[in-house]
C-alpha cells in the first residue's frame, strides 16, 4: 500500500485540469484551495499502517486476499459494514470534516458491482467482468477514487433528454467501437482534486428517450477534455489570508463542476452503457450502503463539535457543565444517527454478486 | 419443549397464591384478571413450533446443544441480541402487547451469569456453579420464568436497611445452614402469574450496613409464605363485564406486588447472599441487554398503534392518505427505536464469563 | 348572579333524562357518574364572588350593564380575549380539570353572535334578534350553557344526507309554524350534566342537499324527548367503589350522547335553520376564540400535571431539583402554549355584529 | 423627522473612525462593508413616510405629541409593545434582515428611562432627568441611536476588576467635575457605522469593587478617542469581488469593537456612574422588552426563509407543494416565535417611570 509521500506524489504527476478563482492549479498539493483536503487523505495513508487503525481502515482483497485500503473494497458483510461506519466516524476524528469524496468512489464500486452483475445476467453484457478487472488493478496500485453522482439537471419537472440544454446532464455523443464520447456536467463532486481517478454513475428517473445518459464508467481525473473547477465556498478567501493551527491544516474539503467536454472513455472502463431501466438500481444500490455509513459521518461531525463546544466554554472560564444538558443532547444525537447506520448495516442482505446491501428503511 | 397446552396445566398445578380484588384466584388460566396474560405466554408456545418463527423463538443450550426456549438461553454474541430484539418486537405483533415478565427473568439468567462468575472469582463461592446446575434444569423443564427487581423502597434518599420500616426492601431474616429465610416485598412485578417460577434480582446503592438487602435467588412462584396481589389497573373492572374480541383475548399483562412472608430459600437456588459491592454490578448487567432488548419491545409497541391508527381512520371512511405524515413520523420513531436497540446489541462485548453485554452508551 | 346552592337546586328541579351504566340519574347533584362535574361548577359559582376571582370571572353585560358571568357574555375585545384564556387556566388550578361544557356554550354564543348578523343581513330573517332575546334572558337567570358540535357523522367521505342512517347527524324532521322537530344524534358532548340549558350548533361541509342538517338553537337540557346517555370512561367503575381527597371530589367532567327522538324547538330559540351555506362559517367563528382560549387550558392542565410531577418526587423522597430539566421543560410547554392562545386573542378583528374574533393563523 | 437623503448627509459629516480590513472608511455611505446597512436603514426612514408602514414605524412623543421615530419612543402600553413586535418583523420583510442597532438603542433608552428613575428615587441623583433633556433634543433631531451592552469580558468565571487585564471590560479611569474619562472594549455591537450616537449600557454581576465598570452614558459615534473596528464576517470579501442584486443591496447588518481610549463623556450624558447594586435592574429592564420584540425579528427571519425555500423550489422546477410539510413546520415556528414576542409584550406590567415592562416569563 502507498505511502502518503507516495500518494502525493502521485497527484503531482497527473495532468494540472483544476481551476479555481480563474486561475489553473498547478500543485493540488501545495495550492491553498486544495492542499488541506490532499493533507487530510494523507494522513489516512499514515494511518492506515498504525496498529490502532489498521483493522479500521484496512481489509484484505476478496481477489487477491492481501491488504487493501477499505475505501477500495467490496463490502460483505456486516463486519465490513460496521467497519464503514467507523471508518466514516474516525475521518472526522482524524481529519476534523470527511475525506469528501473517497466515501462516494468506494459506495459507487459497490452499487455497480451489484448492477452490474444484475444486467450481465439479464442482457448477457460484460459489464461485471470490466468491473472486476478494473477494480483489482486499482487496488494493486491503491488509488483515490471519487465518486460522481449528481448532473446539473435544470428544470426537475423534466427528463434529461426534453431539457432545452441537452448537455445539463452527461450524455453519449458518440459511440466508437473502442468505446464512447460523453459530454455535459456533473456537479457539486467532492474530493476530486485529491483523487486519481472517478467514478461516473448514472442519474434517476431515466425513460427509453434518456438512454443516452445512462451510462457510468471510471477515468483518470486528469483525463483529456475533462475540466474541473473547484466552487467556490464560505470564507475560500480567507485561505489565502491567514495562517490556521495544524489541525486546521490537515483536513479540509473540496468541491468541484466537472466539465467534460467530449471525453473519450475506452469500453474496459464502462459499466453501463444504455440500459435506462438499471439507473435507478444502481442509485438505489448505491443509496443503501451510502447512507447507513453517513451515520458514522454525522456522528463524527458531531463529536467535532462537542468538542468545540466543551473548548469554547473552557476558553471563557466556564465549566462544561454550565452547559452539560446541551452537550448531553448532542450526544444523544450523536449516538442515535451512529446506531442507526450500525443497525441499517447489520440488518442486511447477502446480493447474489456477493455485495451485502444493508438495510434501506432504517 | 412443552406444548401451550402442557403449559397451562403446569400453572394449574400450582398451589394458588394469587389474589386480585381481594379473592384468591383458583385458576389463573381462567380467571379474567390473569387469562389473557396467560393466553399470551401459550401463543409464544405454539410459535415456537411454527417454522416462520422458530428461528426467533428457539435456539439451542450451550450445555446440551438441544432446542430450548431463547428466554431461557445464554446471550452469546450478536446474532443472539438480534434475535434478542427480534424477539421482543415478534411478542407485540402476536399478542398485541408484550409478554411481560419473561424478558425480565430472561435478563435476570444472564446478568447474575456474568455477576456470579465474577463473586466466585473474587470471594471464591460458588455461585456460578448453583446457577448453571439450575438453569440446565430450568431448561430442560421448559419453564416460564419472571423476575423480580424494584423493592418498595419508601423514602429514596435513604438506603433500605435506614427505613423506618426494614421490610420496605426485600432482605434476609434469618440464615440457616441449608439456606435463608426473607422478608420484604418486591413491587411493580410483571407476568408472574403466568410464570412457573420468579428470579429475585437484588436493588443498587447498597452499603455494608444493607449487605442483608443484596441477594439474588430464584422461586417457584407458589412457594410456601409468598402471597401475590395482582394490582388494579386501568378499567380492570371493565374485563369482568364485556366480551372482547379474539385478538384481543389473546394477550395481556398483569403486574403484582409480591408479599416475602419469611419465605425460605434453599442455598442451590442462591446467586448472591450479602455480596452488596456486587449489587450495582448486577443490575448494570441487567439493564445492559435490557434497554437493548427494549428497543424492540417499544418498536412492536408502535407497530400496534400504527395499525390501529389506520383502522381507525379507515373505519371513519378516511384513508391513511389523510394521516400520511403521522403514520411516516411513527414509523420512523419506531424503526430509530428498534435500530438503536440492535446497535446496542452488536456492538458489545464478550463477558469472560461467555456473556454477551451490549454497549451501554447506546 | 346565582350562589352554587342555588345552582344545585336549579339541576335538582330539572327533568331525569341522563343515563349511566343503563341506569336512569334521579338526582346529578348526587350520583357518582355526575357529581364531581357540578362540584366543580358550583365552586366556579363561588369562586365569581371572592374578589381575587371576580375579575376573570365576571363581567358587565353589554345589554344591561350588570354584572354576569363572562361565561354568559358577548367578547368584545383584546381585555375580554386574555380573561377568557385566563379564566380558562384558573379553572383548572381551581378544579384540577376543565369545567368541560361551559366554555364551547360561551363559544358557540359568539360564534352564532357574528353568524346571526351576517344571515338576517344577507336573508333578511331576524335570527340575530332573537338570540339577543334568549341571551338578555339567559345573563338574568345566570344559567349555565353547555354546547353540542360534533355529530356521530358516520362514513366521513359522505355528508349527512348520504350517509345510510340520515339520523347518524341531528336533522329536521318537520317543519311547524311555531318551530321544528329535530331527530339524530349529537356524541361525544361535554359538561351536559351540569347544565342548565344547550346551545346546539351545526356541523361543516354541507351542500343544498344536506339543508335540513344545518340548524342551531338553544333547549332546556331536560326538554322532552331528549334522552342522554353518559358514557364510560376509563375508571369510571372506580368512582363507586373508592372515596376521594377533596381536592378530586371538587372538579370533574363528563361526557356524553344525545339523542334527540323528535324533539320540538320554538322559533324563538332557532338561531338557523336551512342556511346551509352558512354552517361552515359558524363553525370557524366557533373556532377561532375556543382554539386561543384552549391555549389557557392545556397550560392550566400542565400546571396540574407539573405540580403532581413536583409532588410526587417529594413523594418519593426526591427533590424537585432532580427533576428540574424536565419541569423546566414543561413549564416552557405550558407557557408557551398560553402565549399563542393570548396572542391569538389580542391579534384579532372587530366583527360588524361588535364580537371580537382572534386570530386564526395563530 | 429627516428623510433618507438628510440621514445620509448626517453620516458623511460625521468624524471618519471606522476601520475595516485595517483601512480607514472615509465615508460610510459607500465603503462596501458599511454601505448596505446604511442603505437598510435608508430604507426605514422612506417608510416611514408612506401611509401603510407609518403606523408601524412612527408615533407620537409623549414630550411634545410631534410625530417621532418609534425608536426613539418611550414603549408605553401593549400597543407599543405589539408595534414594536411588528416594526421588527417587517425590517426582515423589507431589507432581507434586520437594521441590527437600532433596536438595541430603542431598548436602551427605554431599560434606562425605568432605571434612571428607581435610582434618582433612591439615590437622589438626577440621571432621569438628564436622559429625559437628552431624549427629547435625540427625538427632534431624529437621530439613529445604536446601543452597546457587551463588554470583551475576558474570564467569565471573575468579575471585572478581578481580571487580568482591567480594560477587558468598559470602566472609569477619571472623573472630573464636568464629566468621566472611559477606557476598555465593547464588543459584537452592531449597527454602528450607520448610527450618529451609541447608548452604552453597563454588564451584570458587578460587585462593589466594580463600582468604576457601572456606567450607561451616550455619546456622538464620531467622539474622539472612539476607534470602531468592523469585525471580519463571513464572506465579507466576496462583497467586493461581486455585485449583488437591488435587494440585497438594501440591506445589511455589521457588527464591530468599540476601542475606547480614555474618552471623555459630558455629566449630562451620563445615566449610571458606579451604581453597581442597578445595573443587573438595567440589563433585565433591557432584556424584557428585547426579547419580547425578538420575537418579531425571528420571525421576519423565517419569513425571508419561506420566502427563499419558496424560490429555491421553483427555481429547480419544483412546485412548492413538494415542500409543504416543510414550509407548514417553518409557518408554524414562525407564528409561534412572533405570538410569544406579543403575548410577553401585552402581559406586561407599567412601571411606576411610566415604560410598560413586558412578561420575563413569557
Amino acid at each position: 500500500m502507498k505511502t502518503s509521500k507516495e500518494y502525493k506524489e502521485s497527484l503531482r504527476k497527473m495532468r494540472p485540469n483544476i481551476y479555481k478563482f480563474g486561475e489553473l492549479i498547478t500543485d493540488v498539493t501545495t495550492n491553498p484551495a486544495t492542499k488541506r483536503s490532499i493533507a487530510g487523505h494523507a494522513q489516512i495513508f499514515d494511518a492506515a499502517q498504525k496498529p490502532e487503525f489498521k483493522e479500521i481502515l484496512t481489509t484484505t482483497s476478496h481477489f487477491s486476499g492481501e491488504l487493501i485500503s477499505r475505501y477500495l473494497s467490496i463490502v460483505q458483510g456486516p463486519e465490513d459494514m460496521i467497519a464503514n461506519v467507523r471508518m466514516k466516524r474516525l475521518m472526522f476524528n482524524l481529519t476534523g470534516t470527511c475525506t469528501g469524496g473517497r466515501c462516494v468512489g468506494f459506495n459507487a464500486i459497490n452499487a455497480m458491482w451489484a448492477t452490474t452483475y444484475e444486467i450481465d445476467k439479464e442482457k448477457g453484457t460484460d459489464y461485471h467482468k470490466r468491473l472486476q478487472i478494473w477494480l483489482q488493478d486499482a487496488q494493486k496500485r491503491d488509488i483515490t477514487l471519487a465518486g460522481a453522482l449528481t448532473d446539473a439537471k435544470g428544470d426537475r419537472s423534466k427528463t434529461p433528454s426534453q431539457q432545452c440544454d441537452p448537455d445539463l446532464s452527461l450524455h453519449i455523443v458518440e459511440k466508437r467501437n473502442n468505446g464512447i464520447v460523453v459530454r455535459g456536467a456533473k456537479v457539486m463532486i467532492c474530493g476530486v482534486a485529491a483523487a486519481n481517478e472517478i467514478f461516473v454513475m448514472p442519474g434517476t428517473g431515466y425513460k427509453e428517450e434518456d438512454k443516452d445518459y445512462a451510462i457510468s464508467f471510471v477515468i483518470p481525473r486528469d483525463i483529456e477534455h475533462l475540466t474541473i473547477i473547484e466552487t467556490r465556498r464560505t470564507n475560500d478567501t480567507r485561505e489565502q489570508e491567514e495562517g490556521f493551527d495544524a489541525a486546521v491544516e490537515n483536513g479540509g474539503i473540496t468541491q468541484s463542476y466537472l466539465l467534460f467536454e467530449d471525453v473519450f472513455v475506452p469500453n474496459e472502463r464502462i459499466f453501463m452503457c444504455g440500459e435506462y431501466a438499471y439507473s435507478l438500481k444502481a442509485v438505489m444500490n448505491f443509496i443503501a450502503p451510502y447512507r447507513a455509513a453517513i451515520g458514522g459521518c454525522v456522528a463524527g461531525q458531531g463529536d467535532v463539535m462537542v468538542g468545540a463546544a466543551a473548548l469554547m466554554a473552557r476558553a471563557n472560564g466556564l465549566s462544561e457543565k454550565v452547559f452539560r444538558d446541551k452537550l448531553t443532547q448532542m450526544t444523544i444525537n450523536n449516538e442515535t444517527t451512529f446506531g442507526m447506520g450500525v443497525a441499517a448495516g447489520v440488518l442486511g442482505t447477502k446480493h447474489p454478486s456477493g455485495v451485502w446491501i444493508p438495510n434501506t428503511l432504517l
